[in-house]
């Protein structure tokens, strides 16, 4: 077995067995707005939906058919420029009409086929563009077509994401490969996240389940833009099992070594939303270490992710300490603030959880990078856990505030 | 017993047996920065504190004093200009300086002293000077003091902000009278808020404590700036019975009448925070009603005053639905969206938990109001909840990313 994953952010490269294409329906204005994804074998998936209870259409069919199928998986179809949410009843049939579309076209069952889509709020969707593509989609699947699907799943983003580990497992070459797409803080009703990963490890649906759950914990759920859960937030898995490997066993180090590929994965395509947040300028990492838990270490490091204040501060290139403890402290979460210390980069800036005479040059030659790495720590224990997140500039506003008129 | 209240919220008068003064003590570059309150005649006290984990030391200091003094508390210091957080031991001992001076000067049990700070975090306070004008304070105590009070207590405030609320019980007028200060959305180093309410009722400890958690629930608790809990946060209530007025008992009707009055002085103050916010051209008035508790419509309330998103599509008269529909999804109550209705003023713009085909240009008239009410209908119930929020504009990223700095 090999040691770890070899990373290539750049790239999407398609895992064995593995198919995809895209094609513009005209849902969008103009280019590629509909993927597919397929597996050509049978394939086992997984995902993680949106915790808002307004859940767009297509996130209650997914549910379902995962549910149904027992976790078999074999097709994603996805539709960028409608979220199909806020759309009642119509919007379930238009969800359904696409799933049974790609179902009847491959010849898998319906509850094999997961629904996703992402755009504006509210407005019906027209299915039938979709399902009219169905056949050409079918007719373009190829191992190649996986950098354009992770085009057309795009909304506002100004680029692609994409990103493929490989390791080798028992002499067997694996891949995990996956795309995303987020604005970032930027066009809301069109924020959401969606993250589809291809695998051809072989495992399980109730390893894939916990593997993605693990995974997700410390990726998607670890960035923050402005705070909003979106209604169609997806994240989803396929494994096919197509690298010939065995199958990767409970408590086995073959599943350790697939859930730090896959968190890997899901971290760089994370990491990837947050760096494309139109408005955002800065890339902020934010680590919380010394804590009791790595729960309460993650909830105080969004806490800080989240506040305005912070997020306006590093906006200004501003080594504003206080903000950073004071929104530590409402984070919920009991610490001794007369212990904590606050770094940024390299340099201490509040100890004892009082003021240190720092060098204010250095600290703005910190605070003009792109990147900034910004430490608490509460010397409370030895968890800890890392955020990622963005500035928050005017832009952010100028862009919100005008985008539906 | 009369019936209810008169409100005026342009003035402070004084409850009876009450005296203020304020002085300059160049804790501020300028200006009036320390107030005292005074009670000429034995006091019932209450406070409600934040509940961010990192305390100021005048916080932790009156938290102490209060239980020390079960309820009695006959005066309150308070300096503008340095908030006394983060500033460790050394901040500890200022604060009990403060305090201390004051019993010595007026003669009570130190116990019976609120000590109150707002201001700069992480800079030690000089206490002594503070404690080196309470001669000066003494001699300028007066009923008439209470204007000048409120002013010392701002910080970048742009308006002193106040109330009184009248009405007679068994033949006896009865004041209460309330000042506050908060910056709303900017300079949050700042934005601590605080509230202090002088009453001539007659009314117990315990009591007291309960009338005050009731109306801090419906008002203090109602308002969302930008969501950030300060270090500092007080609001304080002194209750010495001057009107003559007999002592209020539990489960009576001037318990409830006297519930009523403190709510709406707490509310009156309140708004007045969220319509100081600089940056804030928006008083957002966000009732949430037919939910199955009033706990479930307060929670659903403050996730969409706090959403970026639903702040920035008010700041740019947007009627953006979907933003505020998804962001009551994310408040973490369950409930059935299909069910909803979202009106902007009068205009229903979501029914059912779709689009409704409105008139945009009702809709830009309403958003064009600098009062703006938006109420969200679950139909699940019942119960109802009021919150005021401001909208987030370009201003309140430009002073607070240049704050510090």
């Amino acid at each position: 077995m090999s040691e770890s994953w070899t990373l290539n952010a750049a790239e999407i490269l398609p895992p064995k067995d593995f198919q995809a294409a895209a094609v513009a329906s005209g849902i969008k204005p103009s280019g590629l707005d509909v993927a597919l994804l397929y597996s050509t074998r049978p394939c086992w998936g997984a995902s993680v939906f949106t915790t808002n209870a307004v859940k767009a259409a297509p996130v209650v069919v997914s549910q379902r058919h995962l549910l149904e199928s027992r976790g078999a998986l074999q097709a994603m179809i996805v539709n960028s420029g409608n979220a199909n949410a806020c759309t009642g009843e119509p919007g379930m049939i238009a969800a359904r009409a696409m799933a049974e579309a790609t179902a009847r076209t491959l010849s898998i069952p319906m509850q094999q086929v997961l629904v996703c889509s992402t755009g504006v709020i509210g407005v019906p969707l027209p299915a039938e563009r979709i399902t009219g593509k169905l056949d050409d989609l079918k007719q373009g699947l190829s191992s190649e077509g996986l950098g354009a699907a992770a085009r057309a799943i795009l909304t506002t983003d100004t680029r692609p994401k994409v990103c493929t580990a490989e390791t080798s497992i028992d002499g067997r070459p694996v891949r995990i490969a996956g795309m995303t797409k987020g604005a970032g803080m930027i066009h809301p009703q069109m924020a959401t996240t969606l993250g589809f990963v291809l695998t051809d490890a072989a495992i399980g649906p109730a390893l894939l389940r916990e593997a993605l759950a693990q995974a997700n914990r410390r990726s998607y759920n670890r960035i923050s833009v402005d705070g909003d859960t979106s209604t169609n937030d997806t994240l989803a898995v396929m494994a096919n099992g197509g690298s010939g490997m065995p199958a990767i066993q409970p408590h086995s180090s073959a599943l350790e070594l697939f859930v730090e590929g896959l968190t890997r994965v899901c971290q760089s395509l994370a990491q990837q939303v947050v760096r494309d947040g139109e408005g955002a300028r800065k890339f902020v990492t934010i680590r919380v270490t010394g804590a009791p838990s790595e729960e309460d270490a993650a909830q105080i490091a969004r806490s800080i992710a989240n506040s305005p204040l912070v997020k306006t501060a590093l906006a200004g290139e501003d080594a504003n300490w206080g903000r950073i403890i004071c929104a530590a402290g409402y984070a919920g979460v009991p610490f001794d603030s007369s212990r904590v210390s606050i770094s940024l980069g390299d340099l201490v800036v509040c100890r004892e959880g009082g003021a240190v005479d720092f060098e204010e040059n250095r600290a703005s030659e910190i605070l003009r990078q792109q990147d900034i790495d910004l430490t608490v720590h509460l010397h409370a224990g030895s968890s800890d856990a890392t955020f990622w997140t963005c500035d928050l500039t005017i832009e952010y506003i100028r862009i919100n505030a005008d985008y539906r008129t």
